[in-house]
C-alpha cells in the first residue's frame, strides 16, 4: 500500500468526525506583501501599521481573505481532494484577527453527510475551524463538497445536515474588541464615503478590469497551500471538461474585493462570509470585473457593517451590473456571487 | 452618483493644492524579498543586514527605487489614472533611507497648469513627496503629465510651472548620515571598481538579457499599489493604440538598474533621479538589455557619487550602445533613457 | 577594459584558489514564504514557527534545499557563467540549520583543474561552502561543471580532483543539535508514516503534477540571484539548442520535492546531497512529476534518516516509477535524478 494519499472518498467519512489538518502555518508579513502583490488590494487597514494602530489595534493585521484562503486551503487534502464540486459554503464568521506572526491550523467535524441517487457521488458538510497558536479559534465556516464515492457499493452513513442559515445575522457579527475608530482617517484610507452614506440597494460599479496569469494564480494558491490538482496539472486538466487549468475561486474573491476598493475603501475588515457561489469558472486569460450591491446596513457601535454582494464577471465590465435576470439566470459572464459582512467607519 | 472613483481630469486640479494620497504602506523584509525575486537586484547593501551594518546602517535600507515606485504608486489614483502620457520627472531626491518597518505615505503639491491648445488636455505638474511614519520626507521629485479634460468647455486654471532643475545639482545630494564606508568589502559587493575608476564618457554594456513576462509586471506594479489600468486589463487595451497591456516604466527602470549591477555592483544607493524618459513602451514577451554611461563624478566626502545615464533596450544587445543619433533621434530599440546619481564607495 | 564581467573562462582558475562569491543575503520569512508560493512545500517545520519549537527549534528554520539554492545563487557568476554543461554535485552536506535573519555568503575552493581534449573546454571542480553571519560553515558541497576556454592556446592547469563519494555516509550526517522529535505531532505534519515504516526498495508515487510557467521559474531563479542567463533571455536562447529558455535545476528538485510531501510528509529536514543528474532539460509549460524510492535507512538516535531517490518526470505521471532501463538509460521523460538524505521523526 503506497504511502501517498489519494484523500477522502465519500464512503470514508463519518458523521461528527473531527479532521486535524496538516501544515500549521505561521503568517506573516510575507504573506501581506504577497497578497498585496497578487491581489493589488488597498485597504489601508492591512498595508500599513500605522494605519492600523490609529484604529485601535496592535499593527495591520491579516487579510481576513488571507486567513479564509490559508484556512481552506488546509482542508482540501482532506475534504476535497477528490470533489466533483465545491457546492457552497456559509456562516462563515471571522471571530478574532490574525497577526504576523500567529500561526493558524484547522480543523474539521463532519455535520452532513447524504449519498446522491445515482450512488458515484455524495455531498458532505463540514465546519472549518482555523485556530491559532494558543487555541483561539479565529474563522469558523460551513462548506459543502459533493465527492466521488471510490465504490459504488460501499455502505454510506446517511445524515443530512440542517440547512445553514442563509446570511449570519448582523447581531452575530464580531468587530475586534480593540477596534477604535475615532480617529479614523479617510483621507489616507482613500474614500470619503462612511457607513451612513451607504443605503440598501445601492449599486457600484468597481470600473477597473484585471486580467489574470497562471503564474499568478498559482502562485496565490500555492500560498494558500491549496493543493487541489486542477489548478496545476495542466496535462490531467487536459482531458477535463474545461481541457485546462481552473483558477481557484478565492482568487477570484480576492480580486474582486481588491477591486472593489474603489467604492468600498472604508469597508476593508470582512466580518462575516455569508456565503458565495462560484457562477462559471475563470482562467488564465479572463480578465476579471466586479460590482457591488448593498444588501443591509447594521449599527454595531464602534462601526458599522456594510452586508454585500460582490458579483465579479470575465470579460465583460459591469457599468449596467450584470447578475441575475428574471428567470434567476445569470448573465453568462458571471464567475462569482458572494455575500459578505464588512465593518466600515461611521462619519465621526 | 457613484462611490467608486474615475480619477481626476484636468479641470480638475488647482493651483497650489495639496493632494494627501491614499494607502500608507508599512515596507518590510517581504518588500525587500520580492524586490530581488522581481528585479533580480543584487546590491549588497540592500540585500544583507551585515553588509550594511559594516557600512554603518543599522541594518539593509529598502531599495530607493523600491520607494519610489511606492511613493509614485500611491499617486497614480488621484493624478494619473486619466493621463494620456507620462511626460516626464526631475529633481527626484532621497532624502532619508527607508528601512523595513517604517511606513510610507505621498503628498502631491500641484505646481503647474497649462492647458494645450485643442483644449482635451492639458499637463499638469506636481511635486510629490514621500514621508515617513514621523512626518519626514524621504524622498521628493517633479512630474508632469498630460491628463485629459472631461468636459472640452470647463474653464481651467492656467499657471505653467518653472522649467524644472535639468539635474540635481552635486552638492544638493544626500548621503544618509550614518554612512561611513571605511571598512567596505569591494569583494562581497561583487565589484573591484572604486569611485576613483570611473570617468565622464565612458559606457558600460550591462550584457546580460532579460524577458519580461506579464505575471512579474503584474505582480511588481500591483506590489507598489499603482493602479493605473493600462498594465492590467488585457480587454480594455485591445483598443487601444498599442493593443495590448503596457508594462509599468518603472518596472524597466528596476530591470534595468539590476542589470546595472555588473559594472556598476558598487554604485548601489541611489541618491537623485534626474530624470527619465520613457521612449518607447515595453511589452511582456520583450527582452530588456541595458548599458550606461557616466555622465559627472562629485567627491562627497564619505563617498563617491556617479551621475549615470542608464539607458534600456529591447530586443536589441547593447554591445554598440544604442542611444540617440546624431540627428537626436533614439535608435528604435531603446525603451528607457534615464539619468540619475548614484553612490558608490571610494578606494580606501 | 569593460567593467562589467563576462565571467571566468576554463583558463582562469588556479588550482586550490578560494573565491569569495558577492552578494551575502540576509533571507528572512520573505523567503520562506515566497518558497511556499513557488514550490507549493508543505512540510510543517519549515511553516509554522509553533511546530518547529514543538521539535525543539527556536522557530521555523530555511528549508535546506532554498539555503542550497542561495548558496549556488552565489557561485555562478564566479564559477559557471561560462558554463556549457552542469555535471554534477556529490558530498552535500547541511552542517547547521538557517533562521530567518541569518545572513549568508559563499566560498569556493577550485579543488580540480582537467582539460578536455578537444582543448576548448575543461571540468572545473570547486567545493563551495555557505557561511553564517559568524563565519560558522552552514553548507558543503562538490561540484563540477564543464567551462569554456576564453582561448583554446591558453595554457592551464591539469589537476583532476579526487573522485567524489558516491553519497554521504550516514554517520557523516549532522542532525540540528537542538531537535527533539519526542513530542512530534504527526497529525499536524500530515503523514502517518514514521521512519520504521520505510524500507529500502520502497517506492512512491507522489501523484500529483505541476505545470510550469516563465513568470515562475524566472522568480525563483531571481530569488535565488542565480544570474545564469540561460533562464532569462529568451533572445539570447532563440539562437541556443534549445530554442528557448532553460528551467534552473533547483527549481526542479524544489518542485519535486514539494511533490514528494505526499507520502514523505515527516522528511522534513534535508540532510545532505549526495548527488543529482539534470537527465533532460525543463521547460515552461511542462508539467512536472514525481516519485521516490527509499535507498537506505539509518537511525541517527533523535531521529532517523532516509536515503532518498528522487526522480521527476516531464508530462508523464509515475505510477509506474519511470527510471532507468535495464541497459542504463534513462526513460525520456525523466528530468531529474537526485540522491539526498532527510531527517524523519522516529515512532515515539
Amino acid at each position: 500500500m503506497s504511502k501517498s494519499n489519494r484523500g477522502r472518498y465519500f464512503e470514508d467519512f463519518r458523521i461528527g468526525e473531527v479532521i486535524t489538518h496538516a501544515t500549521p502555518r505561521t503568517l506573516t508579513e510575507a504573506d501581506a506583501a504577497l497578497n498585496i502583490a497578487l491581489t493589488g488590494t488597498r485597504y489601508a487597514l492591512f498595508c500599513a501599521d500605522t494605519f492600523a494602530q490609529d484604529c485601535g489595534l496592535a499593527q495591520a493585521p491579516i487579510d481576513p481573505l488571507l486567513v479564509f484562503h490559508v484556512v481552506f486551503g488546509k482542508s482540501v487534502p482532506d475534504i476535497s481532494l477528490n470533489a466533483v464540486a465545491n457546492l457552497g459554503y456559509a456562516e462563515g464568521k471571522f471571530l478574532l484577527p490574525v497577526y504576523p506572526g500567529d500561526t493558524l491550523h484547522a480543523v474539521s467535524e463532519v455535520l452532513g453527510l447524504k449519498q446522491n441517487s445515482n450512488a458515484k457521488t455524495g455531498v458532505v458538510t463540514v465546519r472549518t475551524t482555523g485556530v491559532n497558536q494558543i487555541s483561539e479559534p479565529v474563522l469558523s465556516y460551513v462548506r459543502w463538497v459533493m465527492v466521488n464515492k471510490r465504490d459504488e457499493n460501499a455502505p454510506v452513513e446517511n445524515a443530512p445536515p440542517t440547512t445553514p442559515a442563509p446570511f449570519v445575522p448582523a447581531n452575530q457579527l464580531l468587530l475586534p474588541p480593540e477596534l477604535d475608530l475615532s480617529a479614523y482617517d479617510a483621507v489616507l484610507a482613500g474614500s470619503p464615503h462612511y457607513f451612513e452614506d451607504y443605503k440598501p440597494g445601492e449599486k457600484i460599479d468597481h470600473l477597473d478590469g484585471v486580467t489574470v496569469e497562471e503564474a499568478e494564480h498559482q502562485l496565490a494558491t500555492r500560498l494558500y497551500q491549496n493543493t487541489a490538482r486542477v489548478h496545476f496539472d495542466a496535462i490531467a486538466q487536459s482531458s477535463s471538461r474545461f481541457g485546462k487549468r481552473l483558477i481557484y475561486g478565492g482568487v477570484a474573491i480576492s480580486l474582486a474585493r481588491a477591486l472593489a476598493f474603489n467604492g468600498l475603501g472604508n469597508a476593508a475588515y470582512m466580518l462575516a462570509i455569508n456565503g458565495g457561489r462560484h457562477v462559471n469558472p475563470l482562467f488564465a486569460g479572463d480578465t476579471l470585473y466586479a460590482w457591488s450591491e448593498v444588501l443591509e446596513v447594521a449599527d454595531l457601535g464602534p462601526a458599522g457593517a456594510l452586508r454585500l454582494r460582490l458579483v465579479a464577471t470575465k470579460n465583460r465590465p459591469c457599468a449596467d451590473f450584470p447578475g441575475k435576470n428574471e428567470a434567476g439566470e445569470y448573465d453568462p459572464a458571471v464567475v462569482l456571487d458572494f455575500d459578505y459582512w464588512a465593518a466600515i467607519a461611521k462619519r465621526i
